[in-house]
């Protein structure tokens, strides 16, 4: 059979799914604030890191995660993944005139 | 003036940290669905991943994500990102006893 077929997994599936909509739209919304703070930044001339920052970030998560009984590594990962593209972005609006 | 003591930035920052403690909630949810599939996965004898099940969810984010005004490629980057995580975590369930 199929995993597809299987309606256990299917159910677990569609909740899956979701979660994944709402982390998208919530994913959405924080780009829109990081797109408007790396033109704020560009117009004050600051770096687009801020290594202070991204230390209590993950400070915060951390304790968060735990809280929520997610892996406090896994967490540190997903917002290095999330910075790393944010600052991408910050490059490119700097990069522009 | 340091990045910190900026309250245009502040203000942002904040918005910030509210939708990564969401982003953190609906994650640590979505990790104990996976790790309910990974368990069920195991007792059915189902290899951990599944290309299928993948191909859709990437189209359906990419979908979602241009409705939510997020890049498409990024909503596939995260996709791919949360699945690696996942498809350990299934690996390291079959391997215990």
């Amino acid at each position: 059979m199929s995993q597809a077929a299987d309606e256990t997994l299917s159910e677990f599936r569609r909740s899956i799914d979701n979660i994944d909509a709402a982390l998208i739209y919530m994913l959405a919304e924080r780009f829109k604030i990081t797109q408007k703070i790396g033109i704020y930044k560009k117009t004050k001339s600051m770096p687009p890191a801020d290594p202070d920052r991204e230390k209590e970030q993950i400070a915060r998560l951390r304790v968060l995660a735990k809280a929520a009984e997610l892996e406090p590594e896994f967490a540190e990962k997903f917002l290095n993944f999330i910075v790393t593209e944010v600052i991408r972005n910050h490059e490119r609006i700097r990069a522009t005139k």
